[in-house]
């Protein structure tokens, strides 16, 4: 999506709740020593596509998505970086006519080694289609374009 | 605005999910390649003003405020300093008797150069002065304070 | 309180933004030249406890807890660090059949001294048990975990 113009109308109060939340928790679900990859890949559809502007082609299908996040964390594991933590923020959403959502927002992955000082590890700027499925909302498509990666 | 006393009654949600939206909208309008200083500038009235801790003299008008962007922007783009981001969060909201808000928040300023690493440039302290026009907010009054300048 | 599942419910609007409203002017209390630690302590029920991985035993009732952070505060003031700043961010709230809340959320604090660079001092992950109290929210039990701290 592209940046919503000052007179675009603002979602309602419980959408931007429950987005906030969605996010809130999706990251909460990839963190730290309670980190939970499976239980973080469904909060996408079992159709996802997730691609970004680091990786060559997107992983489609959540089983995809939830081996390429499983590799990504065995080798922050393995480089000892630490505690990781996502930051999101700055969310905007425009909702679709078809009900779905697109959102536009920021994140920031950060992490702490045991002893040391924490790392601002990059900024990300991160673009979702959402569905709603029995009540909550899924990721349908991800796209993340990192600050700083050459084009 | 003063910091708000621990009994200080909520705002309502749909107030609150507004600013929050109104200040993602704001900053996108500002940030990386999208950016677009003319419709970040419609975002304050046309006799807003805009004052810091690190300007001498407040902008006054609009067209003011967006010249000083662009000087901003320009001199931002040749330093090289690469995708601009700007984050605020901790937000507070009072409602005044004449409909207008005032608002305290925080923001963070960071940069990533191309195949460089990301740099925060530094913290302020914002208040703002906000009126309703047609449905919107509007910057009638900002107030910058940066953390580290000496007084 | 363990991480949220995909599908746990989404609290609504009112509450989550009440929330965010807590924690803002929470931290505006303790920040900055504007800082007040009394009415910061205010801010928890008179029999509260709040405990850390960086500290041997928690401190219990809001006496305690305003002493400690009145010994935080001039150990940093002592050290020159400047300007502190805390963000509070990615807040899950689980509501409990009691009527209480517990929170999980994320915390940054970074300090910036006099004509310096702003520093990240680390990363918290922060759980709360809240109570209701005359319309306000009420910190009764705090647990601070900070990241990178040997276990």
């Amino acid at each position: 999506m592209t940046v919503s113009p000052p007179q675009a109308p603002y979602v309602c109060a419980e959408l931007y709740a429950q987005i906030q939340q969605f996010y809130s928790r999706q990251m909460n679900l990839l963190d730290g020593s309670a980190a939970d990859p499976v239980a973080w890949s469904q909060t996408f559809t079992e159709d996802a596509v997730l691609g970004s502007n680091f990786q060559e082609t997107p992983d489609t299908g959540r089983a995809a998505i939830l081996k390429s996040m499983r590799d990504a964390l065995a080798h922050i594991s393995a480089q000892g970086t630490g505690d990781f933590r996502h930051w999101l923020a700055m969310i905007d959403v425009q909702p679709q006519p078809d009900g779905t959502l697109r959102t536009r927002y920021y994140g920031l992955a950060m992490a702490t080694p045991e002893g040391g000082s924490l790392k601002i590890r990059g900024h990300v700027l991160c673009r979702d289609e959402l569905v709603r499925r029995a009540g909550r909302w899924l990721v349908r498509r991800r796209h993340l374009e990192a600050d700083g990666v050459p084009a």
